[in-house]
């Protein structure tokens, strides 16, 4: 045997593509079209100055305290991680080690069966219902754990919090994750159960609705022993994931509550109006309440449209995947960048 | 069964203590006395504004060819992440999936025991001989991969180069993991090891010589099939780990290689005159190449020191730990941080 058989072996993600070109109309990644709060620039003004030379503070008090604060729990009840799938991927690790499968739907965010296998956590997806429909009493059969995103991608449809409350309620001894990267869009948070099931952890992300992908800031909010637990897990791994930069950059975007209601509000708008646009050039959308449209046309593939539109510099997401290989995933940029999207559209489906 | 006995169970890691209060000397996390090059912050001025609302390169691409040109390297034979500990953690995760146990020595990093348990990988330390030596024949029973601090935490002793090619040319089977994080304060790296041996990776980091714990970069060097089986790791876990800060900081780092070397050499040099010092006031020494001395008075017990040091606001790092519970790890500060510590050290040996 070599060195090389002990490696192990994953299905690698496949990151959307990150075209470096200028002129193109990026609405492949879920980015936010908005820059942060001018208060986050500021806020790093002095970074890679003298105080980099130490490290950072390993609770990242200044982050935690200021996302408590926001949300009305306590600082122990605060998680936070280079990003929504670092704080995932530390949940997954951590809650996850019963010998029973945990639960998560057929079609919904690509990294949970990866996080599975990497992590050998035994799993089975639960089939959507018609219209990609969730189904919360399809949860309630034995598992080892549940992880639900609410809005679900790449759909976009949200449950509400009584439909999540069925699972988290029907599911005391598992933990039930909610992944709620999507939500600050037009869902609800399930964060108002978190007084009643100790078994629900909330997890959600600076990367969508505060416009910071490139700081990666993500974080979980639970119970005080699901959070120490993952401290715990955290500590022995890497005590000092989050740097100078992306403590201070993510307490400044909270202190812009203004701002942050004022981009989701625009791009929930942009929506809306994108739908009747895809609408009357004959698509089928979900009801999404996340920052993109998950659309089907009614007689051309989706996988032309999706390459029609890349040789018009125009990106969004196609998968590749039973159930969902003639949808395409369109990221709401802003009302230009949607206005160049339909022109396009228009000239590719009168072409068809 | 309660969700709760399924959370996995770990012994944290505790971090050297990051006390708040000004005035205070503090040489217990061997951070780097001095700041980062002023390249660094003159990279980062822009940080945090309309860039951050996309996704970094999930390759980072600036920063691996700029480590890459440094060392002489393709950039295909570098991986980075948040810190050395992410490194360090990705290359147990993937290597080490044999049956047979990995080899550490008894007294190292005391993350790399952690790593193994959270990752449930079967381990077996193995003992120093007197001076805290290791001995390269001691590595070459059967193993499921080795990994040698060089120099050696807390001990500060470095191995020749060609004492890690007994290891590694000993081990054509395993993955040999030279960590150097304080390789560049006195002792030579094994990277010129890399074309002759696929299975040695090296793994360094920005937080010592760089004066960048504040940013988590580290990075592995290693042949091109290590470093693809740690990329497609990475990506199944998490595929934007550096934030766009540590991609611009740790690549303006590596532009100033004269303020790099100036850096080095003072606390080399302060490193010798401290162990001077020491001798003069009845300490031992290991024959430490890193940027701290691991240091046992001859009469007075370790943690006394360390707590009446700690009274004078002066902090150092004590382990209560077996073989080394009567020794100090003292970092190495500015020469008048040490005027400062052995000022106090005279005090508290005249009232021992």
């Amino acid at each position: 045997m070599s060195y090389q058989d002990y490696f192990r072996k994953v299905t690698p993600y496949v990151p959307g593509e990150q075209p470096k070109e200028d002129d193109i109309v990026k609405l492949n990644t879920n980015e936010n079209p908005y820059p942060p709060s001018p208060k986050v620039a500021s806020a790093l003004k002095n970074v890679g100055g003298a105080q980099s030379r130490k490290y950072p503070d390993p609770t990242a008090a200044l982050l935690r305290d200021a996302l408590a604060e926001r949300y009305g729990v306590r600082s122990s009840q605060v998680f936070v991680g280079v990003g929504s799938d670092d704080v995932l991927g530390m949940c997954f690790l951590t809650f996850f080690n019963s010998e029973r499968p945990i639960l998560f739907p057929e079609v919904t965010y690509s990294f949970y069966p990866v996080w599975a296998e990497l992590f050998r956590i035994p799993y089975r997806t639960v089939a959507l219902r018609e219209g990609f429909r969730i189904v919360p009493e399809d949860y309630l059969t034995e598992n080892g754990g549940v992880v639900i995103a609410n809005p679900n991608a790449p759909t976009g449809i949200a449950l509400s919090v009584s439909e999540i409350e069925t699972i988290v309620a029907g599911n005391p001894d598992s933990v039930v994750i909610v992944d709620e990267a999507y939500v600050d869009f037009g869902a609800v948070s399930c964060q108002c159960l978190l007084n009643k099931y100790p078994n629900l952890a909330v997890v959600q992300t600076f990367s969508k609705s505060r416009s910071m992908a490139g700081m990666r800031i993500g974080y979980c909010i639970a119970g005080e022993p699901l959070i120490a637990a993952l401290q715990n897990v955290k500590y022995s791994y890497n005590s000092y994931t989050m740097n100078e930069a992306s403590i201070l950059a993510g307490k400044a975007a909270l202190e812009d509550e203004a701002y942050f209601v004022e981009c989701c509000k625009r791009i929930a708008e942009t929506r809306e109006w994108a739908r009747q646009e895809f609408e009357k050039l004959s698509f089928v959308c979900t009801d999404s309440k996340a920052n993109f449209l998950f659309v089907s046309h009614r007689s051309v593939p989706a996988k032309r449209i999706f390459e029609a539109l890349r040789e018009r510099k125009i990106f969004v997401r196609y998968f590749a995947q039973p159930h969902i290989d003639n949808y395409l995933r369109v990221t709401i940029g802003t009302r230009a960048e949607m206005e160049r999207l339909f022109s396009a559209l228009r000239g590719i489906l009168a072409e068809a």
